[in-house]
């Protein structure tokens, strides 16, 4: 297993950085399009300061704002026909985890014939757009990562699409534009966030460099476990979700996620959780599991976060999380069947039989 | 002042790693310069390794390795007449900051015209080879940064090239290499890494994207501290002090340095002192004067490592460095007025006077 650390986006930061460079946004191109959500970016004043931007810099542009939750195939061709069709020359992507590996998506698809058998397949041509990629969640990390999770309903899960080719030429960092984010939201994504930083530490990948963003992205998120308990964050403590994010991004964009995350979308699939959610709901199981064969490893993670035991860590989730959902004891073995055939099972430091998954996803959700 | 974290290499790390990955060396190029020292990466056993990798792809090779340290302006020079007589196509560097920095050069100049006068304008045309990176010690992090740090006769002092062009393509990370390297070498370099981060978190351009990096490599390289000052370290511990210097780099190459490498450049043209204790040399005296302004930056700084104040830090880097060297006075004023004119003063968080600097290097080396 190769250790390795590639990560080629450029990442601009801090408050108003889209309107003080706009610079960068007038080198990616003429055309540009737009992909966002049906409102968010409207209400948090991100697509105003892009629109200003280009606006400014005589550019012209064209909007995508059908991207749906957990965005599905027929949602990226969709885009890809309408870039084509629109004639643009490159991406500026806005919005959470949807919106953003939608665009990659839909800029792949604009640039390259790509069947629906191939779509996964990590074999694509160079042909691509330069992307610039501003987040308005702190979760996804989408924003430094080549991939794409699109809702797969040929294999009943979400799956990633993935390629050199997709890491954004640019990224902005403004936490501002999350400012009124509904709590809920900011805890999801969070706890997103944070377990692609755990999970990036107990993958077969994890090497010292990745451990070492992943432990500063896990003392960022976890410095705001009690602002986020307390229902109030600061624009410094959204600044730190969000670049607790993008660090975590940085390091799955190496390390791959791990089984919570094939389990996971199932929830999400089939029973409409949201994704960091299910994460969430799963993350404590799954490292107790590890810790019956890594028990030095979750220690150093629990450590970080100044907990000594999984339990601890579990207990603050629920805290964040409330009642937790629970699923029947043939869901769990059907999800387990699902999870087991994806490739983040086995990108796991201890792999997990289908028996495993199945003692996992009963401890975490079979009442 | 824009805030960005930007380092595309792609870092390739652990044991052997130079031999598992030979598909790699294929992708470069079908003639290779070697860029290398006149002994080190023969003895270390990383120019064999190299070798037999190229060997074994078919590829051929011509040594260039005539680079002397704190290598000069004739120097690079040299390897570019003698890159493009032999007509290479790629770049491989092995050794420590002086081959490294010397192949960036040698490279861009083999690739370019440019003269004396615009050869540290950092304005140059894109075209360069691609380059692989091997250090074999774990000090400059020149492996992913975009500098190349020449002996400026002109100016009287080391002056730095700079461009995104000249990050290399890989960097191979292999504590192997470094296990027979003498004792001062290694503190010497390892304080030049530590410099790095320290310096990195008290710049004008520090962000928390290249802090939280930053603050990992501090604690990398602090950690063998005692081990250093014991005279034996392990392979772990050599992996620990290489992970650290290249985090360093990765800090470096966003947020370039201060007044303490300013300084320390007049060191070593003047007086010869190797480039990692001059920095070794001044560091505190630097940071006593920050801590000045910003005690709370500094304390940070500290507690990364353990200490409670300056003081405590410069008595362990006197157990490192054994006898200081000592100037005069005049010799402060001169090294003073040399370092106000460099870029990395202003680059400090708080721009010394020249004064200031004449205080610091007083309390640093005037008995």
């Amino acid at each position: 297993m190769r250790q390795q650390y590639f990560m080629p986006t450029r990442v601009i930061m801090g408050e108003d950085c889209v309107k003080s460079n706009p610079e960068i946004f007038r080198e990616i191109g003429n055309k540009v399009l737009i992909v966002t959500g049906a409102s968010s970016a409207k209400k948090n004043g991100s697509l105003d300061d892009v629109l200003n931007v280009l606006s400014s810099n005589g550019q012209t542009w064209t909007i995508f704002d059908r991207v749906t939750p957990n965005p599905s195939i027929a949602c990226v061709r969709e885009g890809a026909e309408f870039a084509k069709k629109e004639g643009v020359d490159s991406v500026i992507a806005i919005g959470g985890g949807s919106p953003m590996d939608a665009a990659k998506a839909i800029n792949l698809l604009a640039c390259q014939d790509i069947s629906d058998d191939n779509l996964f397949s990590g074999q694509y041509g160079p042909e691509i757009m330069p992307m610039i990629f501003i987040p308005t969640t702190a979760g996804t990390g989408s924003e430094v990562t080549p991939y794409s999770i699109l809702t797969n309903d040929r294999a009943r899960t979400k799956t990633s699409l993935g390629s050199p080719i997709l890491f954004p030429k640019y990224a902005f960092l403004d936490a501002r534009y999350m400012l009124d984010m509904p709590m809920n939201i900011t805890i999801n994504t969070a706890i997103d966030a944070l377990s692609h930083s755990i999970e990036g530490m107990i993958t077969r990948r994890a090497n010292p460099v990745t451990n070492s963003i992943a432990a500063e992205s896990i003392r960022k998120i976890s410095s705001c476990f009690d602002a986020m308990k307390s229902g109030k964050l600061s624009l410094d403590q959204r600044f730190e979700l969000l670049y607790g994010s993008t660090l975590g991004g940085m390091v799955i964009a190496n390390t791959g996620t791990t089984a919570v995350h094939s389990m996971g979308y199932s929830l999400t699939y089939f029973h409409n959780v949201d994704h960091g959610r299910a994460n969430g709901l799963l993350l404590p199981a799954f490292m107790s599991y590890i810790n019956k064969h890594k028990p030095e490893l979750i220690s150093t993670i629990l450590s970080i976060m100044g907990f000594d035991t999984v339990q601890q860590f579990r207990d603050t989730l629920n805290d964040l999380l409330g009642v937790r959902e629970s699923i029947s004891r043939e869901q769990a073995e059907k999800y387990a069947e699902i999870a087991s055939r994806s490739k983040n099972v086995s990108n796991s430091i201890v792999v997990p039989s289908t028996d495993d998954l199945i003692g996992i996803l009963y401890e975490a959700l079979v009442l």
